[in-house]
């Protein structure tokens, strides 16, 4: 299985801690990593089909903290699909203006939607035909850039047409919100004053995030498992989607 | 004037000797640089809104070495559009299951394509308008991905209708062949056996290119100033539009 790693920030924020815990579980998913960035309407994709662990890429990563309000990060155990770049998530496309980024935790069977919009896998991975199927349907149910609720609403409506195929747990960026869909896990935690300390659950690091913040600031983190031991996790219910602006989950139910 | 590097091989190529000399022009066009690597369909692409000279991404560039069969690279002095990410060349776009890659050099006045495609600029440069209208044309142009021949076809008749605002040097790449637009400026050489040495204009850097190539090799460089003071550059005309396969022009007239 892979693993997924989104944030939503209410400031541009560095991920260092939380990608340090991420990238510490390459190990056993060594086939290929990627970490998308957003700044504004720009985005940073940094990719590669090495594990995480051994990688320039992921390295360059750490190495020069890159400060974000959304980021979507994943590390690959190929399921579906060659260890080639061009099958390393997160994968990018441009609709309506505006880069989005998907990221896919599961494996689909017998997958083959029928693409006959704009969007087409350029690699050979189930998840990448998911996330042309899903801007195809994004592209034909709205004529441009809808409200927040409107997509939300949307994307709730086709997440299970894809689910229907196997396990969908994916992240879909835009750089305004973060969406994340559970088909079997996911879990999030918000971040915000009164800060504390944590440490990782993988590596022996533990952050005051209460001296790398205001009081201001707010971040929600969803990943796959937590990274964290002293944090309150909640886990996603199957089948739930949820969507997170400014370092918030959004009640729109 | 922005800059503009292309590289296109027969083999997968470290571009590093170029893009030295390349980024050492930055200092003049502090306004951002982008590179994007072909590694088979899929693309690396790495770009800042600071100079090339002074970017921890460039660094890491140079640090870590990437061999790439096509390559395209820019260094930018804005004229249009603000010094953010989302407008730093290159721009990528998926069509056709494929990924192209664009970087312009030059200055479209007043250039506002009808864009009905789907096809949309994230930012606000005249360039990333001129590269959606291409992509725009080009899948109106032909059902799915045509030959090379064919693609050079309609991107000769495409071409001048954007030049008509102003200069337009591009280059295009799709991991298969390198597209060569000269208004103004544009050299380009093949480097293949005998190797020679070469020096750089702009660095003290000389490479043997014999010791590091096999007989076999073959590299085509395009580039807006000649990168070498000992390589013969041959000039683009103005309207010219060239094509790269395998290291080489093809001759299509």
């Amino acid at each position: 299985m892979c693993q997924l790693l989104g944030m939503n920030a209410n400031t541009p924020t560095d991920v260092m801690f939380s990608f340090t815990g991420f990238a510490s579980r390459a190990q056993e998913h060594k086939d290929g990593f990627g970490i998308a960035f957003f700044e504004d309407a720009g985005v940073r994709l940094m990719v590669d089909a090495q594990s995480a662990r051994t990688s320039p890429v992921a390295e360059m990563v750490r190495r020069f903290p890159i400060r974000s309000s959304n980021i979507v990060a994943h590390i690959r155990k190929a399921t579906q699909g060659r260890v080639t770049l061009a099958n390393t998530h997160p994968f990018v496309r441009e609709l309506w203006g505006r880069y989005w980024v998907f990221a896919h935790n599961g494996d689909l069977k017998g997958y083959a939607p029928r693409l006959h919009g704009a969007f087409r896998p350029v690699g050979d991975t189930d998840s990448e035909r998911a996330f042309c199927w899903l801007m195809q349907e994004l592209a034909k149910a709205h004529a441009s850039v809808p409200p927040i609720a409107e997509l939300t609403a949307t994307l709730r409506e086709l997440a299970p047409t894809v689910a229907a195929h196997g396990s969908f747990n994916f992240l879909l960026d835009n750089g305004q919100a973060l969406w994340a869909h559970c088909s079997t896990r996911l879990h999030h935690v918000v971040r915000r004053h009164p800060f504390t300390r944590a440490s990782l659950h993988d590596d022996d690091v533990t952050v005051d995030f209460a001296a790398h913040t205001t009081p201001q600031d707010r971040v929600a983190v969803v990943v796959t498992e937590p990274l964290t031991k002293d944090e309150t996790w909640t886990p996603f219910a199957p089948g739930e989607l949820r969507v997170y602006v400014d370092g918030e989950p959004l009640d729109l139910r």
